[in-house]
């Protein structure tokens, strides 16, 4: 593989851009690069692990010279991020980042980004429930999708370059309009999380001793929900944050869903419920179709 | 491995049940295994995947001689089961269950069962999505829970004979009250799996376009839903039907919690969020070290 870009600048270096960085320097598609993180312990980890040619705690002499710059930092930091790094960037560079939510990141990133430079929004649909630089691994993206939201009147020798470098990382690459892609991402992975952390909530409140026979019995549909709600808080916390109404629209559609479940619980109306759990199954095959899940995945579960 | 039991009937051969036979075949803790099944297309599969010595469709002959019966069929089906078999069931035989739903079969088994045969209830904690004969393999209970609830009175020995089955199939054994399993399972299993049903029913109801991209982008958490929501439709059914006061109990208090989070996001308290996602994280620690889960488990999502 030919170089892509020769410096890169990650702002932000856990889970996402430590599995970027170690994918480049597999793929070498990169020849430097630039580490940059405010936590002393981050930078540490990545000194140890030689995740980067150059590691620092300053934005402005990260982003210097960078040919891109990764923003992966939760979604609330970007703008200010931006804001600070807007001044340095180089003349033709590509600004890009990894965020969950995206509207919102257009928004705050956008008014901060110099004429003659790129910023083209990117969203790894991709991720495990650890977080960290520890936690990385080049494989990650393999075969799962990443969306661009590029903005109107982007450069698409830009696009079409940063989509190299995702497709050379194994990604397979989407382009969506930013408010569309919250909308999507609402429902197959912001509720979801919404509910996963509620249901973990809800047991972590029971009395002592049920709790304890929850933690122990865990493994009937309840230990799923708690992987994902292991995920980062920080970056759950921002992308509830700025995804609000699109959340909130689609959790009202849930409410309404579970609302009429528990009154055919409650009626005791078993065709109704194998009705709609038939459909459930349905639902599961077209995703197993679309090849979103491997049907030897089959966890054991009860 | 000496034999435990010599002739076993199970009644009803899905994935649990020929994942049993699987095992008992493999351990030698039986000498013959009979299988009977209500449809034709079941014990077809049965014959040619060679799952038992003896197929039949006709329960009594089923459980004629049997040292020990395992009806493993959707439990709503188990009173009408019982009341067939009961009179024909051999003096000192062994019947067990293994439904997700503990005091209501016993309530609908238990009048049918003679004086001189030993009825243990048993709810192994193990499963996948898939169902049917084809299904089951006899590593299925390995390192996994099986609870059995004997009532008051039961016989030592059938108690410590059916534990020693499982623990042979590789279950670690836990007893307990029916009634206090239906809670636990309730929140564990019975409420996750209600509320996966509801949220992939919450997604099969958007707009065609936006489902289809829902399907394409489902790998963010909504897809470890779908899993979930692809188990058997008539056995969850059966599941709610028969432990509706627990589940409606834990579905009142996950809605309360649920519209707290709702108002969370409204209000955007970041702070407030990021406790309750904070939380999860430790609750998720405690079940991993409670070894439910494996920490390389890690699967991709994001």
């Amino acid at each position: 593989m030919s170089v892509l870009y020769r410096r890169v600048a990650f702002i932000g270096i856990g889970l996402i851009g430590s599995s970027m960085s170690r994918a480049m320097r597999r793929d070498g598609t990169c020849e430097t690069i630039v580490a940059c993180a405010r936590r002393a312990e981050t930078l540490d980890t990545v000194r140890k692990l030689e995740l980067a040619d150059v590691v620092t705690a300053d934005y402005v002499e990260a982003v210097k010279d960078a040919d891109l710059v990764v923003i992966a930092t939760p979604v609330g930091t970007n703008g200010d991020i931006a804001k600070i790094i807007g001044p340095h960037l180089k003349p033709g560079a590509t600004v890009t980042d990894v965020g969950s939510v995206k509207q919102a990141v257009v928004n705050a990133v956008q008014p901060h980004i110099p004429e003659g430079v790129h910023f083209i929004p990117g969203h790894p649909l991709a991720g495990t429930e650890h977080s960290g630089p520890e936690s990385g691994f080049p494989e990650l993206f393999e075969g799962r999708w990443t969306i661009l939201t590029p903005l109107p009147g982007a450069n698409a020798a830009a696009v079409e370059k940063l989509s190299t470098l995702w497709r050379t990382m194994g990604a397979k690459l989407a382009t969506m309009d930013p408010v569309h892609h919250d909308q999507v991402l609402a429902i197959t992975s912001h509720l979801p999380h919404l509910i996963a952390y509620t249901i973990v909530g809800t047991a972590s409140d029971l009395a002592d001793d049920l709790r304890q026979e929850v933690i122990q019995y865990s493994a009937s549909g309840f230990r799923d929900f708690t992987r994902i709600a292991a995920s980062d808080p920080v970056m759950w916390r921002d992308i509830f944050m700025n995804n609000r109404d699109a959340v909130l629209e689609v959790l009202q559609r849930f409410t309404e869903d579970l609302t009429q479940m528990q009154r055919l619980v409650r009626k005791g109306d078993g065709q109704a419920l194998q009705d709609v759990f038939t459909r459930g199954r349905a639902i599961r095959r077209g995703i197993v179709d679309a090849k979103q899940a491997d049907p030897e995945e089959a966890k054991r579960h009860g």
